[in-house]
């Protein structure tokens, strides 16, 4: 009720300007999405239920977003060793990511940078029989859907133009903070990338970092309180590349975006939320979708601030 | 009440342990203070009260906490400046804080590192006749004080040892991000940092930042209630260091950390909140301060997550 | 005859004293080797002839020797390309070495550390039809001898090993300076590392950049004489690793080492000279190599300063 | 004689082209030189004799040539001293001059650099009484002048202007490597680039560099043959900032120059040289002055390479 009027007024609102930013085009495949794309999906933990706009239910890719979901299902495995071999502190500017991470001797700033990652994907190789189809399983269990899977020719694609990534792979092996094969590692690293969820689905699946680490369906606990906590956190420091601090500030809740256009934001104990718009501002982050999100806390009150 | 109870179960539980961490030493100054004192102060909005404990009413060396006064006094006089000399975003290691300005050709990531509130101090200085007076006269007409002033000692230690401050303003001038003398700046930027206060003032100090930008006095409005929310955000992403990430995560609420050992922190909308411990942790920060921090947000199912 | 003597007395020298530094053992082949070879042998372009002690007729891994080679034979090839590709400065400590690719945008300092190598490596797979064929024959060509060839247990153990040089491959690509295949290229690099000379080989091979860029033999021309000057040029400031300044004032000529513990030195219309002795200093440079050059060019007077 | 013709068809030869390249304008006084003034004298050590042309007998600021002549000066004071504090490898880009300072804690890469001079002026003043004056009497002993003096005017406005030297001088003081004042060292550090001299005074004090340490004149051995070595060997690896590589391939020579358009370089046993053109090229070297040393190497075949 009240958030369906918000939605609607939201998608009045941001679709009522002209277009800002542009789609990602660094592989052809996210190039070729309309640009004019919208869909907004909150799930209010009180109602059990969905509220939704727009292209709420089309799917697209969810890129860095699946950080976080690698970051749960490793820490659902092990609480430990992945805090051995990855910080939680913010970084700084991109071009320092190399430079960082040289000086840091191979631990990543955090696991929702790129080579933070790396190192989740190559923790869950060497703990998870078949990674892949193990990370599948995780998400439809999250979601409770299950014919969630990879993007092919996105994983494919993103493996023929990742060539920083490659970079920062080599040289966490270097440091000895990856023990797979490189090759296999980011394989598996770009097929999570290569998810593709709407945006109900993942406002459903995320609804465990809003409820204290328990899915709202019958799977129960994915991860504990603490835990829960720990990635919100890190989502609030570390979730926008480097604009975390001004979503911070205009947003005021913990999220993650991914260069596909869709965002996850997570009012603790209130709501789940996913946004979708390709265009991207010049830090590659959602341009409607931030405004999207803005509006959202401005108009409900549920900043953090 | 309920926050006197709190606070006597916290302090207990901190002084309960055996001590860690080390008082600051590099300027004698604050290596002479007495390592085991500690204090906390809760200004709840609601009650317009405090509550505290231990060495609460006993005044020590704010330092780095005066950045986000300074900050504020400079967006009550021009909300636009300091935005085109000064970004938002957190910082990586220390050890990045020369490179990362020398990257971004003299713009400091943040107003609440060194290089970010050295610029703070220099428009200060170019906007206000007597800087010096004019900023006691706002932390006063802040805490309903009339005797604040600077530690003169710790200035001018300060001014003995701060090397890599003076590297860093004179970097900031050679990319014309500096308009005063240097020496005019930092002299300028020590005295601000030499402020002490305690525990019970600086919770009624930063009462504003709980209240929309409001003092419970009679001062009233101080900055807009969007501007409050900027400051907040900046707390919370830049506020300790390299130990944010771990603030947020502990304790989930913005707040800064001065080398003299006392932290402020804010629950926006419920209370102000600040503590004293000297020892420090590794990353410079109060070591029960953080404790006690934590203790009081799970305590109160405070924390933002 | 002089020179004669003047070996017997180096390698006396050099011999007496207890052994120093340590092989490298980053992979097993030139962990395997005898750490106590040690050989010298001096091409002198106005005896034509070849004045040799010890083990100078050993073959060895050469290692980034093949930088001055491979570079040669790019230069024969086309003299601006690999000069728009590459700069032909010295670069900093070697920890800067990806930050300084970073800030240069993928334009390795010069083609005698990796990154650059790692270019030219590129080059010339581009512009020859059987690269590793090619430079195989071309090695021959200025050796006079057939049986110049590859280590290929060496190859691939680099390529086992060499995470750090696929990080800068990668980078490179991702700055759009590697045109093939980053494998291809590093199959290329890493078997142009591999190929084995004797000290003796290795001075007979070098006299072009004691003569102008003529072989001796009948091939004549490799490169012209600016081109040549340019090489020695490269090597005097950049040949020595992190060492390049204190081997310009100990030994006073330009010259390559490699971690295989060979070194090879040019005194322009005066020798070549090659020196082998596995035991590496700090800094990844033989430490009798050193020793014996600077003793060499201490008795000749040869030095240049 | 030979000399004589020579230089006469160099300066034909520079001052036939179109003029290019830019005044240094960072100060008022280097900015008002006439940019089409050339001089250029060499030293014979073999003739004992000075043979110039053009500009030559007129003076100018030497700039950063006076950190090789406060380079001797240390050296004759105490040979081991500054290379613990100094190293003696080349630096990567300008850039990294902070940044390297950091990584290698304080420890300047080498004495020609800013912060190497800056640490060998703090060495200065604390083995010197006056040394402001010993520098000047050291100076007029090389040259068997008396009225060799430093410019105020030029020292007053490098200290306004040269906001990076108080950076990198307060870092080293910061790292320990200062030990006076500050501002004492820098003044003295800006005081020595004041200098002024012409080409044939240049020449005459730098003869000692080209003959094993010793002034021709009465004043005899200023530093050991080895310690010359050294000095010309820094010379020729860091003497051209980020054109070492380029200078040493063109000129093939030891060598330091000025922003004042002054550049010196030795042929050891053969002759000193200076040569003056304040236009420099986009790395800060005088454009003419570098072709017309490439021109001399050229002519008399006496490059290194």
């Amino acid at each position: 009720m009240e958030y369906e009027k918000i939605l609607e007024d939201i998608a009045e609102d941001v679709l009522g300007g002209p277009p800002e930013g542009a789609v990602a085009d660094y592989i052809s495949e996210l190039a070729r999405v309309d640009p004019d794309k919208f869909g907004m999906s909150l799930y209010c933990l009180e109602d059990d239920a969905i509220y939704a706009i727009g292209d709420s239910e089309e799917r697209f890719s969810i890129q860095s977003i699946s950080k976080v979901l690698a970051l749960t299902l490793a820490l659902s495995i092990d609480n430990e060793e992945i805090w051995e071999r990855v910080d939680v502190e913010p970084s700084g500017d991109p071009f320092n990511s190399l430079v960082q991470l040289e000086y840091e001797e191979g631990i990543p700033r955090n696991p929702l940078i790129n080579p933070g990652a790396i190192v989740v994907a190559d923790m869950l190789i060497s703990r998870l029989e078949s990674p892949k189809q193990a990370l599948l399983e995780f998400v439809q269990s999250l979601s409770g859907l299950d014919d969630i899977g990879f993007n092919e020719t996105v994983a494919s694609s993103e493996a023929d133009t990742g060539h920083r990534n490659f970079a920062l792979a080599n040289l966490l092996k270097a440091f000895g903070n990856i023990d797979n094969d490189v090759d296999e590692v980011l394989d598996f690293y770009f097929h999570m990338c290569s998810i593709e969820m709407s945006c109900s689905e993942l406002a459903q699946t995320f609804a465990y970092l809003a409820n204290h680490g328990r899915t709202s369906g019958r799977t129960g606990r994915i991860i504990t309180k603490t835990q829960t906590k720990r990635v919100n956190a890190i989502m609030q420091t570390c979730g926008f590349y480097d604009e975390a601090g001004e979503f911070t500030f205009r947003v005021g809740l913990p999220g993650k975006s991914g260069v596909g256009g869709g965002i996850v934001a997570i009012h603790p104990q209130e709501y789940s939320v996913a946004v979708w718009s390709p265009r991207l501002n010049e830090k590659g982050n959602s341009h409607l979708g931030m405004r999207a999100l803005e509006l959202l806390t401005s108009r409900t009150g549920s900043s953090i601030f």
